[in-house]
């Protein structure tokens, strides 16, 4: 189907340039077709990257057909080995989520999260919106890297969108919020962003601080590893719903290292 | 993928009367895929009600194997001759719009056109939702038998939705109006506050960690008190952005208790 042209806006370019800071990342994808017809629904909505996290088939032709003329998406798509390698450079990630998870964050819906990661951008940061491969979705692995979590409300009797489905409805979301007025805040009237006061922390540096945290919480025997209690999913939550700070990342690691000397060059 | 269940809402069962009473037609449609893949983003949303003008080919296993859990919305679609059969007991029909006519009506953006159809089905009138060929559209002919258009702005450069991703986008659209109560906002209902999984800490509780953490940061030297550098307010303030929970504390003051002992019992 052929839409018409986007009315005529005071400052369409720096739209598009919006929706080109929104990473798009498929991970573990079984189906090449889907990677395609995932790639066809951000083109049509104006999103151009994507990262594919250990696809299992990919390049192929499959993935190309069903691109139909977004095959430039698929040319320009960044295969990593790892999560983390997906999101490196992204201050903030929503993981699309399949169901609420115990210590998972709550997730907003599909408009909000939009809302929230535009606003993001617009502020300079660089996003992700991470989907899961198409039987299992995320795992909570995958799903506790993210600084939050993103849903699509649908029928409680059959909720199984296709994966390129729910590309399409985000990607569309995702337009409309870039294309809708900067800054907007929520129906309640409340931002859908708290300010930072430093640049956020980037996913590495968030992620090596956990990684400092947790050695020292092992090295003080606070954490058992035969007896976890699930405090390293609970203290990312925590971190998660603040949203961590370069600054704030820096602070905790110098306490970490003040308390545990030895540790902080690890 | 999965998504959780619409929240417990007061008037759950007739929203979903709401969307049983719009119809979904697909004209001249080429592909069976296309029918199968259109009927699971319907069902997904919570849609029920088909109906097929002059598919070139159906039924067919191709349309049942892309319909995947959605078996039954093929089941129970009708199969007509003519567009005016299709829409004979539809007091008000919108044409998803390739581009603006002519002669044709002036589009309305998706959400607005979703939000029309629900607001006449509100007040005892059944809607149609019309699609055409993946190919060549609507004619103009059968764009003149709809009393309105609706488009989903696309990407100048891109436009080209396949069907059932144009079908998605609009279900869900007509999933979002149905849901959106008096208060609107978010279908779900949901507080834009996130919702605590532990009990909050009381104030004195939360002043009982801050206390204890300047003390061990006091202890082991990363925080002078000749030079504090504002590390105090920072943390204050990262910890209040989140909204510490009572089991939170515990894990927080548990993991300084380990690191400095001897200072739990302040």
């Amino acid at each position: 189907m052929n839409t018409p042209p986007m009315p005529a806006h005071s400052d369409a370019s720096s739209q598009t340039d919006l929706l080109s800071r929104v990473t798009i990342v498929l991970s573990r994808t079984s189906h090449p077709g889907n990677i395609g017809s995932a790639a066809r629904a951000m083109k049509t909505m104006g999103l151009t990257r994507l990262t594919l996290v250990t696809p299992k088939i990919f390049p192929s032709p499959e993935a190309v057909a069903l691109a139909s003329g977004a095959g430039d998406v698929l040319d320009n798509a960044r295969v990593v080995a790892t999560l983390d390698e997906a999101l490196a450079d992204a201050t903030y990630s929503l993981a699309v989520s399949a169901r609420a998870r115990d210590l998972g964050p709550t997730p907003r819906l599909a408009r909000t999260g939009a809302l929230e990661l535009i606003t993001r951008v617009r502020r300079g940061e660089r996003v992700a919106l991470l989907f899961g491969n198409e039987t299992s979705g995320l795992s909570n692995e995958e799903l506790q890297r993210c600084q939050g979590a993103v849903t699509i409300a649908a029928n409680p009797d059959y909720s199984s969108l296709n994966l390129a489905a729910a590309v399409q409805v985000l990607a569309y979301e995702l337009r409309v919020a870039a294309f809708s007025a900067p800054e907007m805040a929520d129906a309640a009237g409340k931002s859908v962003v708290t300010p930072f006061s430093s640049p956020p922390a980037s996913h590495a540096e968030q992620e090596g601080f956990y990684q400092h945290l947790e050695q020292v919480m092992l090295a003080s025997g606070f954490l058992d590893p035969a007896r976890p209690r699930r405090l390293m999913p609970k203290l990312r939550r925590l971190f998660a719903r603040a949203g961590l700070e370069k600054d704030e990342v820096n602070i905790l690691r110098g306490i970490l290292a003040a308390v545990a000397p030895g540790r902080e060059d690890r």
